[in-house]
């Protein structure tokens, strides 16, 4: 039997909901996730705002193995996910001696003063690891299956780095790639058949257009390599034999 | 009183979670949203999964005044959009003669066969709304509060052009950005201050990092053009006095 293990996403931020920000972040964990064997089955996005951050994080938490959070740990006032996040779990929010120490010798090295801001850096859920920034100092944490890590796509994917080896994976999904020249409709058909046929893969099918024409890309993913080619087989096959103007 | 409209958004994809597509969709309808003056309050990326995608649209669709998905609506089997909505609105999915037919009369001036896959695509829940599509005739349609749109980002832009002068808006939400040459730890302080004071705006801070370098860029948002005003000269002025090295 594989190994299945399951992960969410929250990103908290009202510049992504504003659209002022693109977020990369989400198409960034999706890769690391599906290369390491971990299902990402959620994301949300969520406002700065206490209760919307607490109640999502509280269903997601206990429906996947891992969530990992991003946005809304640095030192201003609109950055609340280290108080909301305690909350969640229904602990105090308070200093970390290991991070306040960190944190005041970082500053006084750069001969830059350690204001109340910059301390706010130090709060974490009572009970939480940190997760080490190699970027900025200021550290993520984990408190039980929760990964809070920085907004700034940089900071996130050097914390990222430091989370990824201590995570139990799965079975790594496997997929393999077949070009169809023409568009779904022809062969959406032909394909549910296939699909049928290997209930152990998901046949995906990916509408393109440009340029006035229309293409697909059929994904054929499943996390037994034989399951997977026999799959990809038959759709190979099954593309091979259309009519290209039909 | 300012006028409130919100928005939820429920992105459906199996590729998305697995890293393989980029969404693009998110960032444009939050542009848009902010544009109009409708606020993006959430937004959902679940698998093509007809639990999730139910019990996901369920919950945001009694929340926000509106909601708008992408994804699904192909005619592949793993389009399955068009059913779960049906399901989470408790009405049956069914052929929509008037979307039946523009495709059928689509097909036959192409020269091409109306297969049963091209056909999914005239399906609907019961007393759905067509939203015109003018890329590839399939249209999209809307039931009660919910939007439901293509994925294919060019598709997708074409039918919210045509579901945009269909919504109620309110009181757009005005924005005025402060660039700060420092990081945030400096500037915490006292735009917690200023926040504090200017109760009817949104400051945000916005932490930029990029070659070796932290910098800032501060928000001011409010729909009292007075309101956004008198906060941002505090903010300009707050960041007009700093030491550039502190």
């Amino acid at each position: 039997m594989p190994d299945i293990v399951t992960a969410a996403m929250l990103v908290i931020g009202d510049e992504i909901l504003s659209g002022r920000t693109k977020d990369r972040n989400i198409g960034y964990l999706a890769d690391m996730m599906t290369a390491i064997g971990i299902d990402l089955k959620e994301v949300r996005i969520v406002p700065d705002e206490e209760d919307a951050i607490v109640s999502a994080l509280n269903e997601i938490r206990t429906r996947y193995t891992y969530v990992f959070t991003t946005g809304g740990i640095g030192p201003t006032h609109d950055d609340i996910t280290a108080d909301a996040v305690a909350k969640a779990f229904g602990v105090p929010c308070e200093y970390d001696a290991k991070a306040y120490a960190l944190l005041e010798e970082s500053y006084a090295r750069r001969g830059m003063e350690f204001t109340e801001a910059r301390k706010r850096m130090a709060r974490m859920p009572r009970g939480a690891e940190h997760i080490d920034n190699p970027v900025s100092v200021a550290p993520g944490f984990r408190i039980g299956n929760v990964h809070v890590m920085a907004g700034v796509p940089s900071i996130f994917q050097a914390m990222l780095d430091n989370v990824v080896p201590t995570l139990k994976t799965g079975t790594r999904m496997l997929s393999a790639t077949v070009h169809c020249p023409v568009g779904e409709g022809t062969i959406g058909g032909p394909l549910a058949e296939i699909q049928h046929r290997h209930p152990d893969t998901i046949i995906g099918s990916y509408p393109k257009y440009g340029e006035g024409k229309f293409w697909t890309e059929l994904v054929v993913r499943a996390r037994n390599p034989q399951a997977l080619e026999a799959a990809r087989a038959e759709v190979e096959a099954m593309v091979a034999g259309l009519n290209p103007t039909a």
